[in-house]
């Protein structure tokens, strides 16, 4: 931690900065430049609360000198991470395709799309069975019956199996029936579900929100990991921008700067960021391309029927023909699915 | 709801959209115009996806011709509506002011904050208990320990109060030592949240979300409304946008905007919007100036030692004086406090 | 300007930006903190393209310890700069109100509107000869003809006029005819033309652009005034965000930002930044209460037949009734019209 | 047009709006549907300011039923535009590689660039002569003396050449000496200027502005073709997000986007959106991925002496290696360079 005084900081106000620094135990070490007077703050900086020396007359501005998370960070922890998922692991060679419906309807549509995803290369079948739907006259999911069915697909298929948590309640019986949960962008700053997912056991999916920045997303996989669970991975689905041509703006350079900066793997959902099915294909080259780790994409048996999200998930005859075309620029990587 | 045909619609298409409307019970009144053909759905809408008619050929736009939320709906609840807070009620001509600490730290801390605020003017008392950190290892709160000093602040100044609740065992505590529980900027689409708020008989202070539009802060609204308790009031207290002279953007239009679509009281936060104790001043006159019910406002005893939202909280002295200056806004726009 | 090297920074890569520095004859001054190497730069920072030095490995980060303007800067200029502008001055005790039609129509428009906006108080007209339309197809404006009306109402009201410039060929018509030059949005960083503006010798309204910071428009203040014209009124129109129920998300926190950063007058345009005329009244008076010199209106004397922005203009009745409002206010933060 | 008006309209508000439209000499077409009752315009709608309906009571909203650009509208021109630049052309099966300087500096310095980028691949040399800087203090380019290294780069390697133009005097320079003129993202709402490159008959690379929508970008577009010159093409650089880890974040949706909307090329910038060089050769190769037509990529001899944009510029055997990557991406895709 930095402080950096005004130019012409008055000496008394200097002064006072240390004091506040050395009252809390720690030691202040000085430097007067030509322009102006830095301090260095060095010790257990848990120990003050930092952003008030702001207040400080003649303080300037304060400069963290270490990212605010630890346990996610590529620098304590070079060696990137592979999470394993039931029969698969991210973060390998392999590209993993997380395909499925938005919502889980029934337990026949389910298993029609668990087959199929599957016979094109998915290798993780999404289903939601708890929705966070924006009005709440919007269907809200089948609940644990959803979950239950997820796992029927599981056994049939040998596909692991990914299911959205909105709750303790969704937690405590996700973990009864499938192989990771997720975290949705609405709730990547809900703190008790994000500690709650890290005691849960289960690897997590981490959804970006909405309008979070690079390092709040990485906080949030700090509060996941501060509970002992290191198996976090996270899901680029676009952000909020003025832009209304796609439902969101996938921000695809949060691939290359995310594998500079933490060891977790990055998977990148084309479905939910731009929201129309007609543009997942591209979206998902691109992210292949850049280097995500895996793709999640909806697949509907019948979009036009679907209880959500129908105008974003593919067919499977679209699903097939996608994944026909990533495998080429899968081979340009050096991975395979 | 209507569906806007592409120019030049094949008929077939049109049919099929007319067959999926039809199937579902609903009834389609078409529009042939000379340049596009328009499909008015007529009957109960909750019982399709009408999303997914997107799908469909020659399909070129589906407007909703009503709002999707209800209950905060001013069209059908023409009368502003009146919250009661414990010994105070917001949405009248009073100019409602929430101010204490963003954390309740001691109760000798508590209890100096409170009786400088109330002779200040301010009628309700707020005061984090469980505080929503960006990371894990910062402050978070006193917990149930801190609701009690609350209920012990409330007793001795007779000042209402408010608390931040983060998961429903928060609500459940808050429930027997608060008057009004708060939904924060990160849990504003935390729906099970929401839900829970709804049930627990508490008014509601409803922030908006860092990045969520006035239709999805209504939607959030309606969840609560919808399990029966219709005391919701909204807080603006800035959005997220590329400028970062200020911590956010305080969207002041809000107010006239949402005084027009809704009968909620609404109120402004100009402390966490700005983040900067020394803007708070400006932008509560305008909220004060442009029709706000209330506003809600940091105080500290000692900001320099907050162990949170230090640099944005007011001490006693500055937040007396902007009490004094607020008066004669208040006078103007027919308010008092 | 401050390079902060990385933790642990080897040796020769803190000698090698050492080197780079005093290569351009300046003084590079050193501080080995506990945690980071600091240096600082001394001397003469424009010999040197400062943000190259991020290349240099182990290199942190670079960090302005000086605002890039020096002109508009409150620090060298602390006292207030009232701008002449023909018959009035904006930034001094009066409240400056600009009114008139978005785009010139006809001379007896011009003259009807210059009359009822004199009549309400308003000191300068405002009306744009020169329409920077989103679309080619749209009314482009009468241009120099309408610039000779301004004139003409300006003669016979005795009103000071400004009208928006869009080209070098318009900033030479206007000289002959209107008293103070408008610098649009869309133009903000338009450079040549903020340089002739500065070159013309008439006072300049200049608007923030849609998605531009407010460091980046003092610096196009700057422009202006490194011309030798320091007559810069800056005018707040709203920025670009992803709310939809606003044309724009007007940022009044700008006003008292910028009352701390510049010596410069500020004003605020509700018209443009809500997009709706019956939003301007509320954010009116949400300006003067956070302190703006001034306010730009857009009144028609037939809005439902404006050629331009008819559904953000006032009519005659709603803006003298918006004067009559603003005056209690006005009394309040002591200003007068 | 379809004026859509409130549930429960009345009948003389409805009468209203009818009128308007025939004293205009359009044709209004009502449907009356249960829930609303909508109004089509029939005829020339260039004769009304369509807007200024929304003034009219009893209407909800406006809706154009076709998009406001036509020339670059692909429902118009199906076949897609391939422009000829030089000795090369944008929009075939070739990926146009556009490579070279942000700021021309020296004669020297140029024709080393233009050899090795060349060498590499590429087809188009890029190099500023006018710089559009925030600040005024910053290096402004060498003007036309930058536009005569670029000539003679051209005539000694056969490369075309584009430079970026900011005044009309620039344009007119320009078309003396490169091949192609460039529209920046601050420019992208310069009307003037549009027009005045769409007048000049060489191709036009228009770059998005920092917050434009794509509506607006082809609207710009349509700027140009309306002064009959249809060879435009579009590039992608980022647009402005609350996100800082990135200087702009990448916009790749607008790729899928654009190809569905336009006939015109679209290229894409990974150098000015990512600022950051490490960041460059990620975003390339998602960029052929999804589809772009071509890349813009700032190299330099040495970056860390480059009088603007260092940080993003590729060195000689960065490029050269980032060209390889590219092939078999290419590859892929069915194209070469």
């Amino acid at each position: 931690m930095i402080i950096v005084m005004k130019p012409g900081a008055a000496e008394q106000n200097i002064r006072s900065v240390v004091d506040y620094i050395e009252k809390h135990g720690l030691f202040a070490h000085l430097s007067r430049g030509e322009e102006v007077t830095i301090i260095g703050i060095v010790g257990d900086k848990t120990k003050l609360s930092t952003e008030n020396l702001s207040i400080y007359k003649d303080v300037d501005r304060i400069m963290p000198v270490t990212e605010s998370y630890k346990l996610a960070n590529k620098k304590f922890h070079p060696e990137a991470t592979v999470v394993k998922v039931g029969s698969t692991s991210i973060g390998t060679d392999n590209l993993t395709i997380m395909a499925g419906p938005c919502a889980v309807e029934t337990e026949e549509q389910l298993m029609t799309i668990a087959r199929a995803v599957k016979k094109s290369g998915a290798t993780i079948l999404r289903g939601g069975a708890y929705k966070p739907r924006t009005s709440p006259y919007s269907f809200q999911g089948l609940e644990e019956e959803g979950l239950r069915y997820m796992q029927t697909a599981s056994r049939e298929t040998g596909l692991a199996t990914i299911c959205e948590v909105v709750s303790l309640d969704a937690i405590e019986a996700a973990v009864k029936y499938v192989d990771m949960i997720q975290i949705g962008a609405r709730n990547m700053q809900n703190f008790i579900l994000l500690k709650e997912a890290g005691r849960s056991g289960l690897p997590v999916l981490l959804k970006r929100g909405l309008s979070a920045t690079i390092e709040e997303w990485l906080n949030a996989a700090e509060y996941i990991m501060s509970e002992g669970n290191e198996n976090v991975v996270l899901c680029e689905r676009g952000i909020r921008t003025f832009e209304t041509a796609t439902r969101n703006t996938l921000d695809l350079s949060a691939v290359p700067v995310m594998k500079e900066k933490t060891h977790l793997p990055i998977i990148v959902d084309p479905s939910h960021s731009t929201g129309a099915s007609r543009y997942v294909s591209s979206m998902a080259k691109a992210a292949v391309a850049c280097g995500a780790d895996g793709l999640m994409i909806e697949v509907h048996n019948d979009p036009a029927h679907a209880l959500s999200d129908g105008p974003q998930s593919l067919t499977f005859e679209q699903f097939d023909g996608l994944t026909k075309e990533l495998r080429p620029f899968c081979n340009v990587v050096g991975r395979t699915f």
